[in-house]
């Protein structure tokens, strides 16, 4: 794990050219963040507890369906309830506690670069790009189906950004690589257009498998290395309700095998698929992700697994899910205090239901966004270019996030307070009718005394007038245009880089994976 | 004080006219809003009790300038060391903890309605709207100088916004109406258009005394019944550093004695106007704020204030002022722990430094908020149209900012936790193949589950395009100006009505306040 910031590497140059500055050189350092606020909890320990004994009643009385003959046969020899023609499993409280004590409060991951390893639990946080959006916006050219340039450009706005600390699912999916073959070309992108820790979709055995074989020589790592450590994580979706299904369960227990790390996200809509209650939600939520932990630690003792958050509402007049709304912010930070009483990392989002990179987007963002690091969540999905409940990725809405996150990072460093910084000597010095521009106490610290943002424009009217009066989302379109221009890979072993293309033209010359899943 | 949410008032309306939807018919009802949350604090204790020491340590060896003869002469009497030359005064620190003694935690004020009474202090939160902007903008008409009817305007949208709890300052200055009686028509229109707690500028003894007198004639009161009640207030600005103005002290001074209410806002930027540390800019301004403090209660023991925060940073490349910063953020969470220290009310401030409704100013707006309302702020002034750092009032972020300021408000709400609402017996009868729409759980709660807004569109993309693709701030100018065609002023009696204008003829007659100050 990486504490506090580090310096940026140098940029290499070609001999003879000269350093020009460029548009992220001011941003943040690379960091690991870590919250001084204690979380925001709106539930009482006897709530806490409520939900925690309803969600273990749930699952003996009601129990969850396992979709998947490897996982009930797992969970028969454990001992729980299994039946084999409904595919449903009942648990028993002291099976699920047992398990979970198993699972571990906090763990790193390490990608190829192990400067970007990154911690999940406790106090630490960490931030990682939209993910799984078909479609794709940007102010010149609209709203359009995802493809590998868009989805390309995405992984470079996710590099260059130090406040994205670890690369999602696909930011958009690339439609035009066939669904055969698009997890190796899209790993392979991942491993060489990014350097922090990479996901990889749990969608039956091939897809999972080639990633951890390719995240494996991305690192140049042994089987035995790989296995040792965290590298890389999967996600997995319940299908709420109280439903786990095939394809994820299979490559959640093929991640959990090897050690890496397993994201368990019900999709828990209060209204829709989950009572309409936050209570509820909440304990759907909660039962349907505790069964698959249980699961996982019997795949792996101690696998490293994440209690994910994604409950939300929806809009009762029209059925369609809404974020950012009080009803989120609540779900994320009860959330956290399941999570806590577990001993867990966990994840929540930075979500919004906005179909431009508008001043709802930005309100239902920051709520999210809110909720979810108020809340402490560890593991923060979507963070940046999220739009239209995921629907769409937006480079705009990409770059107007970073700028929250790199606030939201800052406002959680330690306050300066020695005697020195109580300015006693400073208003002795200036007195009733100066300034403190010019004061020493001034002049030792302004260079670093503030946050310093990438995007506002604090210019006065008639300056900001002058020049175009242009409006956030304008400078976000003229921003990512030029990070892309100015993108550079990171550096990569170009042997690694070879070894990566050998297993990509193999996998792809033997047909990839099943596209029936 | 009012607690929990009222019914709204029937609508008068014209015999035999149909009862037509409002656009604000679903908004949230008036009610006093309650933190459910406890306030995040940055400050420890030890660094609470170094800001109060260093405070005491500043008003002892360096002192505050008071540019007022009589306050000179109070505090001398009161036995501070007053230098009448320079007009600083040194305070003891013995004698600044026995004033801080005499201030009530906590007070209701009662406007004319009195069913929109609202409290101040502990747990209790209201919003007021921008104050003091001498420009108003709306997408229509651009920026221009304020004038009476946009004054009105935004007096309409204060009044019909439930989460407006109080008409602060001038929404906008309408410069159309000469200054010596400005103060009167003002006074006159907040009178009659809005039924809320009203604010009255102290900038002499005219101004405070005419309108005391107005409040005193809008409510109906003698003398007596005034000022055995808060009805109002005023706010005082410091003229940092370690300074006190002739025309707010004065204005205060009346308001005290009369026994309303004074909020006392030092305006503490750090890094200009104040010590470019949090630490020495909250120090300055506890130093500002306790010394008028320690004058109010001077003039009237138990004199109702607020603890006023305005801290912030500056833009250390332009000198211009910045808000919604990280460093905005936990200034106001670390003045609602000096103000909990002390006992008293507090004041925060939904701020931004955006020249446009866009997304800076929501997100600058959204932390702003956060800041004030997870320190625990009673009182949060420009909580909805302000732009520019001040100089511009909104119409379209007026809408907006009201969309935030309910959902802050509804998360603050109890979350319903009954057994039932845990939700087994839903999961039960739903199942793993079903979905809650159509559960009894569901359909006995969806009316009120969620937060319903009022600007929001979650409609899916091909809807939304189809109707016309509109953006957030396009559709808050329709509605602004959908809520000034519905507009109805509060009722009022016709005789009280007429001692009003009658003041204000009288008054304007004699010539009204001086313009020198």
């Amino acid at each position: 794990m990486v504490d506090g910031e580090q310096k940026r590497p140098a940029r290499r140059r070609k001999s003879g050219q000269k350093s020009a500055k460029k548009l992220l050189d001011d941003q943040l350092g690379w960091q690991q963040p870590r919250y001084a606020d204690n979380p925001i909890e709106p539930l009482s320990a006897d709530q806490v507890e409520a939900i925690h004994e309803m969600s273990l009643r749930v699952l003996e009385e009601i129990g969850i369906l396992f979709l998947n003959e490897e996982a009930l046969k797992i969970l028969q020899q454990e001992g729980c309830d299994v039946d084999f023609t409904t595919q449903n499993v009942k648990f028993d409280r002291a099976y699920i506690e047992a398990q979970l004590q198993k699972a571990p409060a906090q763990f790193t991951l390490t990608p190829r670069n192990k400067e970007k390893q990154i911690a999940w639990g406790g106090r630490d946080f960490t931030f990682g790009q939209v993910a799984s959006a078909p479609n794709v916006m940007d102010l010149d050219n609209g709203r359009r189906v995802g493809d590998r340039k868009a989805y390309q450009d995405l992984l470079k706005l996710s590099q260059a950004y130090n406040c994205i600390h670890f690369i999602s699912g696909y930011p958009v999916e690339p439609l035009d690589i066939h669904a055969s073959v698009r997890h190796l070309h899209c790993i392979y992108d991942k491993l060489t257009l990014t350097d922090k820790v990479v996901h990889a979709y749990s969608l039956g055995a091939e897809r999972i498998e080639d990633a951890m074989e390719m995240v494996r020589i991305g690192s140049g790592l042994t089987d035995d290395e790989f296995e040792s450590q965290v590298h890389m994580f999967t996600n997995i979706n319940s299908s709420s309700p109280l439903k786990h299904d095939w394809p994820m369960l299979d490559g959640a227990m093929r991640a959990a095998k090897r050690g890496q790390a397993v994201v368990i996200s019900p999709f828990t809509l209060a209204g829709a698929m989950a009572p309409v209650t936050l209570a509820g939600a909440i304990t759907q939520q909660n039962a349907e992700g505790l069964a698959c932990i249980a699961l996982l630690q019997a795949v792996r003792a101690g696998a490293p697994v994440v209690y994910g958050a994604f409950t939300s509402n929806v809009d009762m007049k029209s059925g369609a899910p809404a974020f950012g709304t009080p009803e989120y912010v609540r779900a994320m930070q009860m959330s956290g205090q399941m999570a806590r009483f577990y001993k867990l990392p966990w994840r929540g989002s930075n979500a919004n239901a906005t179909n431009a990179p508008d001043a709802q987007a930005i309100w239902e963002s920051a709520f999210s966004l809110q909720g979810a690091t108020s809340g402490g969540a560890n593991v923060i999905y979507h963070a940046a270019g999220w739009l239209e409940g995921g629907l769409s990725a937006s480079m705009e809405k990409f770059v107007i996030d970073c700028e929250m996150l790199q606030q939201i990072i800052y406002a959680q460093k330690d306050i300066p307070f020695t005697e020195d910084d109580l300015g006693f000597a400073a208003m002795e010095e200036v007195g009733p009718h100066g300034h403190f521009f010019g004061a020493d106490h001034t002049q030792s610290r302004y260079k670093d005394a503030f946050y310093s943002p990438l995007l506002s424009d604090w210019r006065n009217f008639e300056s900001w007038e002058e020049a175009g009066a242009v409006w956030t989302h304008d400078r976000a379109n003229a921003h990512f245009k030029q990070i892309l221009n100015e993108f550079e890979a990171p550096a990569l072993d170009s042997a690694i880089d070879e070894e990566l293309q050998a297993f990509v033209a193999k996998r792809v010359a033997e047909g990839g994976a099943p596209t029936d899943f």
